[in-house]
């Protein structure tokens, strides 16, 4: 199926870039591995966890971890050698933002969840796998303060919950969130645009 | 019933102490939202997956969610123009700790649990949704720095669970477990208090 | 039986070195308690809430909690007075590694899971409890950078596992692949031996 094609893509893409991000701070191949690992698996597995869901998808699908750490190791290898890697990186990223989103919400809406927590349940499988990552390379997570990026993972799982209330059938909304929340990732890149921000500071008070 | 008005305060004031933490760091607006959630469940949470309990709170209870977002947008919102707001939500911080303590500690109790465990589980509830929020702000805890705060989580549950043992009624124990720690907080802020720090440096080896 | 008897050496050596961490932090008498927990049995309980295994073993057996504190709150009385406790640590400190991992591969193989799941249930049993002490004390895990450390995890996890194919017991293989675990370990220490390191700059791109 379709969108399970596009999860191994995805999951490959998100330690491609792990592995960038590994590389930037010095680590070792070991680390490059267990940073993509958590990447590419760990939106998925918060959001089994949180769900208590079991056994994990990595657990009952091991392979899953052999096509993270192949594409972790790849990258190491070739990232010295290759020039623009980045534009592809995150053509690539925004693909795994979208279909995460789109698995994660459609796994909520299978156990009958309300609205609100299958949007969450979306969210933690597109963006805590980037969070998680961050957060092992102690820096604040970029989901807080970049371009859209949660907002696109917002706006994919709005538009496949709606479908089917607008008449459209599940395959076609499926499709057209993964498109618009695509789209809307590469504009947001492209233009630079992000969400405003709260700015406090204590002398306010 | 009385403890579940006081949660739901509870988890309204940890979100709006996220939200001027957020505002501190300059996250946008989804960025308020994520902390504030994760700062005001995230105790809770951490605790059911630890002890097994599913579905969560929130996944039960979505209008946790929604009472935390609407705290956390509003706080952002007025925050420019309101003074003094940093007392206003230390004394709610306050009782956000003693409250979730108290739940923290009775839902282990209901299961039957260790005391150890119990005192565990009421500390988990209380304090780690600061450590998680200061872990993504990548600071270290504040709870293990400061003013006396898992101490006082720990007093009031150790409060909590004597009581029945010294003949006092549930509900009566349970009031006074809650007002003695919210004081005991107060107090420490006020005058700060501290624990007795530990300091170790390599060159004494 | 020894491998018990050796979980609880280890837990107890976790805890002391969490101790020192938390000494060089200056975090409060608290602060040491609970990232000696975290330390010493955060690896184990991860491991479990990834497994879907409850209850987690630290609940159903509090004195581990006990001997945890115990250990730790001893290292932060002593450590002023004490010389030499770096070397002792480090000796401690291997073992906890060693043990945890062959007890981490020791559950995912009752639990008739993959090779590779054994291997990764080694791997954090072994080394998440130092990784979530990291990244508690926001420093970039040690995991990712320094002298073999998850590749001893590796190696001992994948000899215990090779054994029973070799027509070696499974009481020799424990103690062989713990043995070689640890020595490895020690000659990593000793002259410095690291894994290659992935270093990535963007103005390569």
């Amino acid at each position: 199926m379709l969108l399970h094609v596009l999860f191994l893509i995805a999951i490959a893409a998100e330690a491609m870039s792990a592995a960038l991000v590994a590389g930037r701070r010095e680590m070792d191949w070991l680390g490059v591995c267990v940073l993509a690992c958590v990447t590419a698996l760990g939106g998925g597995t918060l959001r089994d966890v949180l769900l208590g869901r079991h056994p994990l998808s990595w657990i009952e699908h091991p392979y899953y971890l052999v096509i993270v750490l192949v594409a972790a190791l790849a990258t190491a290898l070739i990232a010295p050698i290759a020039k623009r890697l980045r534009t592809s990186f995150l053509v690539l990223d925004a693909i795994g933002l979208v279909v995460f989103t789109v698995i994660g919400c459609d796994i909520a809406q299978g156990l009958g969840l309300h609205w609100i927590v299958i949007l969450v349940s979306g969210m933690v499988t597109g963006t805590f796998g980037g969070v998680l990552r961050d957060v092992l390379c102690t820096q604040i997570p970029l989901l807080f303060r970049k371009e859209l990026y949660a907002s696109v993972s917002l706006v994919t799982g709005a538009l496949y919950m709606a479908a089917p209330h607008l008449g459209i059938q599940h395959g076609v909304g499926l499709v057209v969130a993964m498109v618009v929340g695509f789209v809307l990732r590469m504009l947001a890149i492209r233009y630079h645009w992000e969400m405003p921000k709260f700015v406090y500071r204590d002398d306010w008070d």
